[in-house]
């Protein structure tokens, strides 16, 4: 699939991706980038994710055929609702955001009629910010989750799923509350403890740390604001997680504080057998 | 330094990688391998980590100048006390093994006048097992903690140190308990919560996880049993660690319950600090 005019807004690491993926791809004719700010827009013109910048939200909207929020969470409905009046009929407006229910519950039912919105969120990225990191390959392979919900419109489903496809991505659509359950577990909690392992961790060990502790506390460096507009966007659902999370390290604890050598070997073993089983 | 007879006794990931590091780069003269499990000794043989097998531990120890023991760390104490009265004067046992504190108990003031033994532990590995795995550069530039006590001969520890730096590894001298602590929240805490991650994942999930996941969890591939005797021969420190992280982990949770941005960004930019210090 190909579009004409893809909007982008919010060109930080995904945004820069997609619209670098898009023009290296063609998968659209020309990439049109929004973000208030400058120096972010400077930077991803650089690095070659956009053919332009555009002044100001609506005019990259009444441009595009395809509206692609990449903004922090919290601001993708905001975004979303803003753009929609100033785009022409049949433009699709998606997004890349951590979590969908929230954003589906503020958007569904409030947009004019012949404008359509898909939720999408692209299982790909990186602990790193800004379009400096963005890479044309980063989708390759990867899942995209696209949402459906009764509002959806299966046409504007059928042709996000098509342009992920066009940047080399597995489209998957799920319902966004199971969406934000399985990412609760799969992307939120690693994140929390990889931000819990660093932060009980003294600056005067970290030279007694090895390949374990650098994979575990990987995405610790993401940005505190960014993951706290995603965790607070799917509360439930990540502290019933943690929950689980905890039961499981009270096992740990249990069988060390017994000496149960069985007990131990038994949790590693469960832990092993579900890790094993990971291809990616 | 170049010593003529290496003994490598447990010849998997860490044996073999020390065996063939030994040989590639003439630290050793000629590296001997013991192991229970022949095909172990076979598989050591064909990559190159041995010159050759030995019969039995007594055999090898009476040749060796330097003992290595990279057994399970169960297995580490009763191997030392084993070889040690095969061993000529000046012989040096000393291990790879994950845990100090119990080994140098278990060790210390036991052994014939005119044998010593140094504790040693290579911050390396990987989470797969076995001498297929071995890299001749898996300790360049890794930190090699050794232990010293009221027990340690300072020429054993000299010796000890300038084996490890033959093989590229920088060495730092640590009091046994000192190192378990540490290594309990560098090594084993990670360990813990990325089996934990693992085990509290649906299987159906996996495709739903992204780069977080895989990192964070990497390690819970590692070999149930021999991890179960690591956690199992630091209970204590392992304990109080995983006392600090549910700490931790309690606050985000509360953080997150309450909807408090403020207190959830500042914990995740506490991680984000310490991540962002570490250099390796």
């Amino acid at each position: 699939m190909r579009i004409d005019t893809l909007a982008v807004v919010g060109v930080g690491l995904i945004g820069g991706s997609i619209g670098l993926a898009a023009r290296r791809r063609g998968a659209a004719g020309r990439v049109v980038g929004v973000d208030g700010r400058p120096e972010a827009l400077r930077r991803a013109l650089a690095c070659g994710a956009l053919d332009e910048a555009a002044p100001d939200l609506r005019t990259a909207a009444a441009a595009a055929d395809v509206v692609m929020v990449c903004t922090p969470v919290d601001a993708i409905a905001p975004t979303i609702l803003e753009a929609a009046p100033a785009c022409r009929p049949g433009t699709l407006l998606t997004d890349a955001g951590s979590t969908k229910a929230a954003l589906l519950r503020a958007v569904d039912g409030k947009l004019p009629a012949g404008v359509a919105f898909v939720g999408g969120h692209p299982l790909a990225g990186s602990e790193k910010q800004g379009s400096d990191y963005s890479s044309a390959e980063m989708f390759e392979g990867r899942p995209v989750l696209l949402t459906r919900t009764p509002y959806t419109d299966d046409n504007a489903l059928s042709r996000a799923a098509g342009f992920w496809e066009a940047l080399g991505a597995r489209v998957r659509v799920m319902d966004p509350e199971e969406h934000d359950r399985a990412v609760a577990t799969t992307s939120h909690l690693p994140h929390l403890t990889a931000s819990a392992l660093a932060g009980v961790t003294p600056p005067e060990w970290l030279g007694l740390t090895a390949g374990g502790f650098r994979d575990a506390t990987r995405v610790a460096a993401g940005g505190p604001e960014l993951w706290a507009g995603i965790l607070l966007s799917n509360t439930e659902a990540v502290l019933a997680a943690l929950g689980r999370l905890d039961g499981r390290l009270t096992a740990f604890r249990r069988a060390l504080a017994a000496g149960d050598r069985e007990a131990l070997t038994a949790l590693l073993r469960e832990g092993k057998e579900v890790r094993d089983a990971l291809i990616y």
